[in-house]
């Protein structure tokens, strides 16, 4: 049985995207329905979803911030308004045009963000300095009518928050930007356990209608990045076309400061795709909706009780499989759903006051004294996180090239998976040539790191280092 | 100042409708929005919802129930399957038409309710009586294209969540049905001190598509019904339009039987009509996202952080209004947002020792030693919670009407505010009669009354009892 369900996940250096839908599958992290385009989240993937949930929005609200809900529909005049945002976002909106059996004497889209949204209300609410800054988040769904799905990655309903805030200056502006920007890395470093790779996004990459764009990159298993998070610096850009002002302190009239920020269930998708394997999925504890899975192997009742009591009074979460499954199919079924730590809880281990402990994420058996269980549940989960992270780490470096000329660039782009870091002049024509050649495309630029040499593209002087890579 | 905003809210006994939208407004719970039908909730009417999430999602949690994410839109196909349904929803949903520049094949609407989404995906993944029961719930937003709408009570966009259960068998099913019943009501009573009343829906009253409605009747201040909640029993209708089945136990095939139960932002406005008065909003203090607003008078900043972190350490929510305003226009403030106990720390009392606490419910001022200030706020947030449902109570029983004629009946709808409770003959051309004299609508049958004597519409023998009333 444990090789059937095995056997049903496609090897990973096989077919990676063909292992990343049956880890998706198998775990039951999402169904296919019959809405094109959209997913069913399954009770395990939505559980993941609002343990991340959780720990963001305490972190928000740390940090000062407000959760507040905002209509999903936006008329198509609003949506006009700022005119580089509706370019962006026009070719990919969902367009209701009826209400009922009347049409609407103006469409209305499904939001696919909610800038022009979140200003057209602060346009009404700001009038002075006393009402600055507004720090509002909102957790909810959000529309793009992708033309080609994949669970979590890309998907026409998206799950997601969006933090929109307006300040009295641009340097406060600026410093949530990064402070929201820090706060994801943060918690994909030590939640997720992903080594990310941040930065400012390009001109030619940045969101529609934003000045500055940080990004959350992350490197997949197949060496394609993710971009996982972003928080954006606008400027007085928007406030402009809204006409938002706000009278100072010195009683003149002045336009407020912007910022948005955004992370969605894709981070799910990241998490799979950097650290599950062909056993199934593998979840950091620190995100594990169940830290533990108990299988009791033969009558082990009395103990079995007093295990669940312990875990409860330590408030570790598990579940317990008592199904009449044989302890082989439970044990795969354990590791497609990815417990950080299986506990097999077996008779005769017990008569020897011994019980074994199983790391997902290494597989590794350990043997330890029952009597010790809690402590070294506790102990092993903080190394598998560790660890999870470490290893992820090693494995992203290793897969971080350098080239110094165009020759090389093609070279490793051609048989290599991962990142590259090059000199860069600053034109988009060269990113334009990079990405025809090679599908790599601009990841962010490399902060504190000295820039010596040329372009490799165009053979200019470099102001800046990037990294580029294949995406998904 | 304080006269300024208390002005500023219309009395309740004058014109109640104006009276609501101003507290809500004044409040800062809700704001208008340029998306026609479609309101903004501004972070003390959001947190008051993400209060009432969180004791609900553990009530579901701790009965099995787990949470979910189905698509946002519905293909029109989709929603024809089962026929009442469609007859019940279509007049009132929103069409998407376009996706970015292009006509979709087949038009989709954004969900109004989600039971057709359920039933595609349980035909699917309900195969066995192994797989009985799928208790799933999911919180979401929802969209009825209403003409007109209110604050909280009748809008485009409603934030609910919808519980969908499929069950081996009938029994099962039902006991679902007022397990989520019983939860909705205990939440409304012992959270939002609202005393409901409870009972089936009229074969005419009950969702399109349920074989039995239960229905939770909040009575506002101005005696009109809130529907706030429900919880249908669908029997196998849905199932069987949907083809859905199982192998059980005896391997034959077997159709499985449903349930459905949703409860909306709507308690926010039922909240607001039983509680709140001419100062602004009163919140039931287990449902407050602050219980306490502290008020500085002078100098006080030492025992200010002292009190801070003793109220911290119990884990009492609290706000401290330090800014520069006058303590009457605070006060005032703390009225209009409903904060449960107001503290008013001033300098002179102090001095001896004292403080001054502020009850909201009864704007009465209690002066106590500062010593036992936590003991003291703790207790009174006991006090408060159980007197606003002792006198929500007392007042709904003082307008429940009982009429034993028809002639009876039309002069109290016509003179009284409340509900009145009549005999029945089970006929729904009776119902519509006193609808179409009275505009009272029937809210639910009445258990556990004995039935004797005839229906006052028609004359012909009683079957039940039924309270009758108008309603939101």
């Amino acid at each position: 049985m444990k090789e059937k369900l095995v056997k049903d996940i496609t090897s990973r250096d096989v077919d990676f995207a063909r292992w990343y839908t049956d880890v998706c599958r198998k775990a039951e992290l999402v169904n296919y329905s019959n809405v094109k385009g959209s997913m069913i989240i399954e009770p395990l993937g939505y559980a993941i979803w609002e343990n991340m949930q959780k720990v963001l929005d305490k972190m928000f609200k740390e940090t000062g911030h407000e959760n507040v809900q905002f209509p999903m529909f936006i008329p198509e005049s609003l949506l006009n308004v700022e005119k580089e945002h509706i370019e962006g976002f026009a070719p990919e909106v969902a367009w209701v045009t009826y209400g009922g059996n009347e049409k609407l004497e103006e469409r209305m889209c499904v939001r696919p963000t909610s800038e022009v949204l979140f200003c057209d209300y602060y346009k009404n609410v700001i009038k002075t300095y006393r009402d600055l800054p507004k720090l509002y988040n909102q957790w909810c769904t959000i529309v793009r009518w992708e033309k080609t799905t994949r669970p979590f990655l890309r998907s026409r309903e998206i799950l997601w928050q969006e933090g929109h805030t307006m300040h009295r200056t641009s340097e406060e502006a600026k410093e949530e930007t990064l402070r929201m920007f820090n706060i994801y890395k943060k918690f994909q470093e030590e939640y997720l356990a992903l080594p990310v790779i941040t930065g400012k996004k390009t001109e030619k990459e940045k969101f529609a209608g934003a000045e500055v764009t940080y990004t959350i990159e992350a490197m997949m298993y197949d060496g394609y990045a993710l971009q996982n998070g972003t928080s954006h610096y606008f400027g007085d850009h928007f406030a402009k076309a809204f006409d938002i002002k706000f009278q100072d302190e010195d009683n003149t009239l002045k336009t407020p400061f912007q910022t948005s920020w955004g992370v969605s269930t894709r981070m799910i998708g990241g998490l799979i795709m950097t650290h599950s394997d062909d056993h199934g999925l593998v979840l950091p504890p620190k995100i594990a909706p169940y830290k533990v899975i108990i299988i009791p192997i033969g009558d082990v009742s009395k103990k079995l009780e007093d295990l669940k009591s312990k875990l409860n009074d330590k408030g570790i979460t598990f579940k317990s499989d008592e199904s009449k499954k044989s302890p082989g199919f439970k044990f795969a079924e354990a590791e497609v759903k990815g417990y950080p730590i299986r506990i097999e809880l077996g008779k005769r281990d017990l008569e020897n006051n011994k019980v074994t402990l199983v790391r997902r994420d290494t597989l590794e058996k350990i043997t330890i004294l029952y009597d010790d269980i809690i402590i070294e549940i506790e102990k092993l989960l903080e190394t598998i996180q560790n660890d999870m992270f470490n290893r992820a780490k090693k494995r992203r470096d290793s897969m971080i090239y350098e080239a110094n000329s165009y020759e090389e660039l093609l070279e490793i782009a051609k048989n290599k998976k991962g990142f590259i870091k090059i000199n860069w002049c600053g034109n988009s024509a060269c990113e334009d040539k990079i990405k025809e050649d090679t599908a790599f495309k601009s990841r962010c630029l490399i902060e504190n790191e000295k820039v010596t040499g040329c372009c490799p593209v165009c053979g200019k002087k470099a102001t800046t280092r990037i990294y580029i890579g294949k995406q998904y």
